[in-house]
């Protein structure tokens, strides 16, 4: 844990290697000549004027509770672009007052039961990954952050239902460890995997692994078990019910306002032992997702479907395609995927689509130009790589919808116009790419990329412009302003619009009987 | 509408005829000699004594409101066994006062305005097809039942996204034709297509037709619009959101107590060219039960994969099998499905099952002894064969849950038992069946029939006390109440049991807001 960022993404250690950043930086110097790429490191966090807490602990519940600068530094943000950035200039604006790491449920609510009695907000805090403002104190008066971090082991595995009973603080790599010896798998890989949480993924919907299928986290959820203000709430193991609404609907995307996720059971997979991955290029980018629908509504269910649009295929998988690459892959633990991928492919190459490599799970890939084994390399690589561009001024930052097919034409046109006006307006160049990380049978989830030159102090106010001028575009088309980022502070204002007002008054009442004195991540969602 | 039957299931001229009823009494007759079969008919509805309405309407809603005495005795019930038994015996307790038929969303305004306003009660209903006491105004003081069956239009088509805007009292079968030129469908047969409404099914998260993946209606679902007490509410049409938790899932299970659902987006599919169909006999149950788990878990996704038990299959399809059969089917619009069923029947068989019957979509099926085949003519017949029977003193009913795969065995052990024993104990004789409806990954979901001599004049009182057994040992192991046929008034005290407290307070608060005045289905869920 000593390794952690405090700052940036992931450890210090896994950091870019100074060859690295050379080579990365002199490949955006070539696209980017003008640009100033003078090196800002992060502050020390001792040097940083962090006011003391403005909490008194009980000595009960001291053991729980720490004031060190550099923890409750590295609780203040997520790790957006935005969060680094400030980072990086030393904005000590909003910082937690304390950390609180709960050794057990009982922790949690002798926590809970102290900020209710003192009216302390407090924020629940899983791997801290959170791109939206979620786990930031945005507000004037004391805050506690609940780490739940503590709370990781995978408690029970049931191997006959194929599920576990995880606590919620579990990062996703020791989840994985935990369940390998019983030859199980939760496949839950969001980008964030190695440092985002089970209950952080629940409380935010998180998108996982597969492109098709069971993949939000809500769909692997077989009961959650969460500690509010009110008391404890469990619900019932089932594969399925249809006895009233579900009880863990509600809880999936409350974003730590209205209780504490602090264990839930899973469902799981066994590991997969078959799998082909195939990338087809496309001439003509309305052709590539013509081939993307059709596939999404084969009942084929790939476990990849990505669409790279022609730039997110170059910069990030090598692949010259001016219609973009699609990467369609199969997994199974049951049976070779061969029927499954070659109709695939036969429904890509109807329209107008081309292989362009073709892999089988062991096999080794030589041909040195494997689209889909390029991207996925980067895509672990991504936020670090994105952290050293920061500190060198560029803007390098993500936003990401959803919307159903019928919409989607206008909806990309729209965007990416907006998004390259207003990136060609404040920043004079860039780059905006789009990828589908998801398919649906009805629609598609977009996913785009923005790299910019900023200019050093203005980096954060520069991206607020264009992510707001996005998010316009994104909610006058059909888009939700999240598919699987959570909603947090930075996408209140569109999720207002977006939400039926008569859900937001239901919730705000649902809020009030779980957390009567209002501390639970104030500013989120509701009130 | 006038062919509807006031007491029992569907259309008077779909009952059975005088032939076939002879054939099913002689059957069970056979079974059950000592039974005294004498035919009770139904009473004349207008012979019995229903009180007048409580109610004045104002001048400007009697267009949309019936006081017709059939109308309202129609309206008084489901259709569950306990429900015609009493409509048999001119029980004429709990007759709603009205039947309103808004013609338009203005008027389903105004008619919750008015109940509003004079604190009356009112059931949205739909097909009536409840079997949980889910439309009866088992309460005292005036009720409207508010009866969406105008409200029967696909308003629109978007084949591109494949979903449509349906008005909510569109029965499946006026679903399905409107849908049909456009080379889609809804693919949504609950037991009750014929006489189920899509409210009715969002309204109770019904079970549909495929046995595994996208079931639930829950998940062919949009959007939903729903008029409250408090105003309209309507989500956005998204193929998936991680914006805050789901509207969506806040009505879907509601069961009238919330909102007036009045049209929905549905994800629709195309009609299927190919499908296969093979039924795989056992020699032990418990063989039976691993090969359908090892299916439900290979990631085929079968749309049918059915396990009858050994009585079921007898009884319904006339196999003998002494460890039932598991009906496996596939089907698609997109591909040929034999790589799917190969690998499923390999499974099966290397449990120790044996192949009975295989069949192709479009070839005749000539053998004479198609299990499926006979098991599905007899589904849709089923209800008509319940009322025959119920009217010569036999219990014929169902009950349903799902668990956890590892509760599976112990709990259809103490099911059974309790079944067995309860009906052994009250009426002497009787047979209770096991299928599976559904099965997922982590659990099925099983079904059981009841058949049972009662004595006129106590069958109901016989069956509430066989059903109360029952559902202690599902609540007892590790069940839930119900997996698609809903809480209603039946289930209620063991819903209170299954769901957690909390959110029972969170639905309640909820209620508030958007039904103020508590008219709505009151002593459903909450309350």
């Amino acid at each position: 844990m000593s390794s952690r960022s405090w700052w940036g993404w992931g450890t210090d250690e896994n950091a870019l290697s100074p060859a690295e950043t050379d080579a990365l930086v002199n490949r955006v110097a070539a696209l980017i000549p003008d640009h100033d790429f003078t090196d800002h490191p992060p502050p020390a966090p001792q040097s940083l004027p962090v006011p003391p807490p403005r909490i008194s602990v009980p000595a009960t519940l001291s053991a729980v509770f720490s004031d060190d600068v550099r923890d409750r530094l590295s609780h203040a943000r997520g790790k957006a672009f935005r969060d680094v950035v400030r980072n990086l200039h030393g904005d000590i604006s909003h910082v937690p007052d304390l950390v609180a790491r709960p050794r057990t449920e009982r922790d949690v609510i002798d926590i809970l039961d102290f900020c209710s009695a003192e009216a302390l907000a407090c924020i629940p805090y899983g791997g801290g990954s959170s791109v939206v403002g979620g786990v930031e104190p945005r507000f004037d008066g004391p805050a506690v952050t609940l780490d739940l971090g503590r709370l990781d082991r995978v408690v029970e595995i049931d191997d006959v239902t194929r599920s576990a009973r995880i606590q919620a603080g579990a990062l996703g790599p020791h989840i994985e460890d935990q369940l390998r010896p019983a030859g199980l798998t939760l496949r839950h890989f969001p980008q964030s995997f190695e440092f985002s949480s089970l209950g952080g993924w629940l409380a935010t919907r998180a998108g996982g692994h597969f492109a098709t299928l069971y993949t939000h986290i809500d769909d692997l959820t077989e009961s959650i078990r969460a500690i509010t203000p009110a008391g404890v709430s469990e619900s019932r193991r089932l594969p399925s019910s249809g006895a009233g609404p579900s009880p863990d609907r509600l809880l999936l995307g409350s974003e730590g306002t209205l209780g504490v996720i602090t264990e839930a059971w899973m469902r799981l997979q066994d590991r997969p032992r078959f799998g082909t991955t195939v990338s087809v290029g496309f001439d003509d980018y309305h052709d590539a997702v013509r081939a993307t629908r059709t596939v999404a509504q084969s009942g084929l269910y790939p476990s990849n479907c990505r669409l790279l649009d022609p730039a997110e295929a170059f910069i990030n998988a090598g692949a010259e395609s001016p219609g973009g690459v699609l990467i369609l892959a199969f997994e199974s633990a049951d049976h070779p995927v061969g029927p499954w991928i070659d109709r695939a492919v036969e429904i890509a190459t109807d329209h107008a689509g081309h292989v362009l490599s073709q892999r089988d799970r062991g096999e080794r890939d030589n041909t040195g130009n494997h689209a889909s084994a390029a991207w996925r390399s980067a895509f672990i690589r991504m936020p670090y790589q994105r952290d050293a561009l920061a500190r060198r001024s560029m803007i390098v930052e993500t936003f990401e919808t959803a919307c159903t097919w019928d919409h989607f034409d206008a909806l990309h046109i729209a965007v990416t116009a907006v998004a390259t006006d207003t990136v060609q307006r404040i920043c004079g160049a860039g780059v905006v790419t789009c990828r589908f990380t998801h398919v649906y049978p009805d629609g598609p989830a977009s996913y785009y990329s923005i790299y910019a030159p900023g200019r050093w102090g203005s980096t954060v106010a520069q991206w607020d412009e264009i992510k707001s001028a996005v998010s316009e575009a994104i909610s006058n088309n059909h888009g939700t302003i999240t598919h699987h980022h959570a909603v947090g502070r930075d996408h209140r204002s569109w999720y207002d619009t977006e939400r039926p007002d008569l859900f937001a008054a239901a919730l705000t009442a649902a809020k009030h009987v779980l957390d009567p004195a209002g501390i639970l991540n104030p500013g989120v969602l509701v009130g």
